[in-house]
């Protein structure tokens, strides 16, 4: 619970050095969505009230603020970042609605995915047409870059389910696409913007790439933590859906024949009876599952906060690297 | 049939004087698709072989060639255009397949669903990388400013349907978004990348605008001519679904009572009985409910042609007359 606090306190310190920026991020949000359009709108509403602690846009605000441009510019490529983001959630919903439909009422599911598509299609074309205001093509290459990727680390998000033999390197690529490229070009094309150099680009770049690869893992381990829900994910429900991730793919590489026959039927076959999630658990626990999982996200933290040396010494990047410690604690 | 045959005719000078760039804008929309991703290398396939007459890349290729650009530019944006309309009807699929869905496999659905949206959202963000190489960010703005607004477009459809009462000028404001807007801006890119003046610029969109409303209206009315049946629409599509197009629209400003509460159970209420598709073209057949949308398909050519005494008088802008004359021709 301290620790929890402490990872706050990184993010609670750097939106208050940025406050008045996050708050302009904001009303461009609310500014294009389109209110002749209820529904639109709607998710403008949702956005600012229900929006988590905005880590994305935070971190472009953040990089360009490390270059002293605290302008007009990083706020509406953070607000394109959002909107890229929020686009990615709403599509997601579809994928998962399709998987959780059973037993609900077709009509709202209807207008779910007509809804969800349509409005995360909206936003992602608004992205652009922000992005464009900027004049950075680069900015707009990195984003778009981004963008293609996550799509690409969704298809190979299907293809690797159901397959706990997955190998770890596939299982990064695919996080690297869906979760870190995101990450990465949130800080790079904050950079950009703010006239940083090449250097310093790819520097900021590195930085939220990794922290992403970290951050993921770290979201991925949540999956089967107890102590984790109060986040408000809840527990198992990768594992229901048979999803590869870390714990799942390192608890494969040291199982024997009998667990890799109860991976078989509940991963493989989706066979999975009451107790089956206990069970997982207690094979994660005789091989310390976990710690391997944040030993790896350590290893990314590390390098993540390295990539900061190319980068002017201020205060925000202090926060920056507390940022990414904190990340790891998240989960305990 | 002959008119049938007349409408391939400009399409098809045009094909044949723009052939090597078109096989250019083919060969960049393979090069694009991910090799790696078997799911979206099909969308390849299926993009080449069923593709039909690629209006869109037709009409940005165009445009440059009237201004003597011939150059790999073109024929990226050609490329970008062609995907954001896939894009889009990937998207539509998801909510017909919604709609159609009772009676079908759920597995089917659900994977139809996540592979149109995914698959939808990846050739999305692939045209904006292809805008980017181009390097023009005036270009770039058209289609993102067309993207958001087929969105909104598509938001507008769903709020007009079931309401036959529905005016003209709010059907126009939907298909303007819907489909114009694009029509408009890839003619629009075509002249900004090949460096066309503001005024040539704005004389390629108003073409493409005008052409789109015409080409939607007759797209509309072709859902209730049974001589369009051969073009691969199914008749009375629209009708079974409650949208509201044009012909409904003027009919309904026509209708007496007895006509109007036929609209209400048929549209509004979604009552449908066998023979009522027949008896909402009774009614079209007395007030020439075809002929008026005809006229006003007209009107908008005659628009989308005057445009075009703006640009210079080339071979190429004989057939885009041609063209847009052919166009009212398809319901026939």
């Amino acid at each position: 619970m301290a620790e929890s606090k402490k990872y706050q306190d990184s993010v609670g310190k750097l939106t208050k050095l940025l406050e008045s920026n996050l708050k302009k991020v904001d009303q461009e949000i609310i500014y294009r969505l389109d209110k002749s359009i209820p529904l639109i709108n709607d998710i403008g509403i949702h956005l600012i009230n229900a929006s988590g602690k905005r880590l994305r846009p935070l971190l472009t605000l953040a990089m360009a603020a490390q270059l002293n441009d605290y302008s007009q510019n990083p706020v509406i490529l953070a607000a394109a970042v959002e909107f890229i983001h929020t686009a990615t959630l709403l599509h997601d919903d579809v994928v998962d609605e399709s998987n959780l439909r059973r037993g609900k009422k077709t009509a709202n599911i209807i207008w779910g995915n007509e809804f969800s598509v349509l409005a995360g299609d909206f936003l992602f074309a608004q992205s652009f047409e922000l992005m464009v205001e900027t004049g950075s093509i680069q900015a707009l290459s990195s984003l778009a870059s981004a963008s293609c990727k996550i799509t690409q680390g969704e298809f190979q998000q299907m293809q690797i389910a159901k397959k706990p033999e997955t190998t770890r390197k596939q299982y990064l690529d695919v996080i690297g696409k869906k979760t870190a490229e995101l990450f990465g070009a949130s800080c790079e094309s904050g950079v950009i913007v703010a006239n940083g150099s090449l250097v310093e680009q790819k520097a900021a770049y590195n930085y939220g790439f990794n922290l992403g690869l970290a951050f993921q893992i770290i979201d991925d381990l949540m999956d089967f933590n107890a102590q984790s829900k109060k986040t408000g994910k809840n527990l198992g429900d990768d594992f229901k859906l048979g999803k590869t991730t870390l714990p799942i793919i390192l608890a494969w590489e040291k199982s024997n024949t009998s667990e890799k026959q109860f991976w078989n039927k509940t991963l493989k076959e989706l066979k999975q009876d009451t107790n089956d999630f206990e069970k997982a658990l207690t094979i994660f626990h005789k091989y310390n599952i976990f710690e391997s999982c944040k030993l790896k996200a350590q290893e990314f933290i590390s390098k993540s906060k390295i990539s900061l040396d190319q980068l002017p010494d201020t205060e925000i990047k202090e926060h920056l690297i507390g940022l990414a410690d904190e990340s790891i604690q998240r989960s305990r």
